[in-house]
């Protein structure tokens, strides 16, 4: 096995302690880190080796304050003013919906705050469609995926979200994408003001099958 | 930081020495390697939580012949009989897509003779479209990240693909899915008959830029 750096993290280590980070400090990020994350982010797979993933680091006050408004947006209609559409998440525990919607709230007051927040874009060869977005989407979020591993690695936080992204042209707009881009999810990213901790999960017996799903 | 497993390889180390492994050895895998992917693939995010990624593990060689019939009906519609089409993938570099076609090739002719072919599925409320499945690729293409990511830290080689799923309605058959089941992607599992190495990827330069595309 190679050599691994001294103070890197372990692959399990860091996957199974990834909880969804949303409260952030506003402490700046180092540059390096930021890139980091982005070269991560591009050793993940595309489909025919494409390598079409595109990364966009917003950091420019009122660039966020923007994005901000279209999150704040997306929020409201997803659950409501407040949090008060309490349908919105049905599957949770009740206990369990209220602490994640008090930290989705929390990021939409705060979210103009976060030092970095990072758009996954990708690039097509013509103008892109709703058909176009739906067939590429699994040549990005491996790379979301990646990005969240690497930002916990390093003690980021940091949580996926496409709230703030329902509104294509809108986005398109903020960020000066040509029309042949497309915005995929958007990472808010900073230091976390919470801990770290394992996430829970559904026990394996239950999403998993040998064969067939029904046999 | 928490103490990590001896054995567990580094993060970093993992997701740059991560290239798709499609030769791949028909020895069996045990059991317990198989479920810890699974497992490794369920941490991962999911939209609101709602985690509705299901796996199914085919080992039956009924079943991975006929799997084996669907993705050669999908490469021979995407780069032809025998990788004729040499427009298939215009842009990589000749050298690198005759590498690339020749295992893609390789995987279509041995499928039905690797060990374990993974189907990433997602399970909704209501029978599922395409407008679902395109909404919601972001829950369940992340946790594929984990598992191949899981499999290199585990010395087991494997690539995701969609080509054998373009039938739904075909797999779904094969597969017993409900209609409120959906496949996203297949990942065939093996230990690997080449080696392990770096990705080559373009430079964070070209794919990544601060505050908007165009500026």
């Amino acid at each position: 096995m190679t050599q691994k750096a001294a103070q890197e993290m372990g692959i399990f280590e860091v996957m199974y302690n990834n909880r969804a980070m949303r409260r952030l400090d506003s402490r700046e990020i180092p540059e390096d880190m930021l890139v980091k994350l982005i070269e991560a982010a591009s050793q993940a797979p595309s489909g025919s080796n494409m390598q079409n993933g595109r990364w966009i680091i917003v950091r420019d006050p009122t660039i966020k304050q923007r994005l901000a408004e279209l999150n704040r947006a997306g929020v409201e209609a997803y659950i409501g003013p407040q949090g008060s559409n309490s349908g919105g998440l049905p599957h949770q525990s009740e206990d369990k919906r209220q602490r994640m919607l008090k930290a989705v709230m929390w990021q939409m007051e705060h979210l103009h705050e976060i030092p970095a927040i990072i758009i996954a874009c990708m690039e097509f060869e013509q103008k892109v469609d709703s058909a176009t977005m739906a067939r590429s989407a699994g040549s990005i979020w491996p790379g979301v995926q990646n990005l969240l591993l690497a930002a916990r690695a390093m003690g980021l936080g940091a949580a996926p979200t496409t709230l703030a992204l329902a509104r294509q042209s809108a986005v398109a707009e903020i960020l000066n994408l040509p029309e042949t881009m497309a915005a995929f999810c958007l990472i808010p990213v900073g230091y976390p003001l919470g801990n770290f901790g394992p996430v829970s999960r559904k026990p394996v017996a239950d999403i998993m099958r040998f064969d067939g799903w029904s046999n």
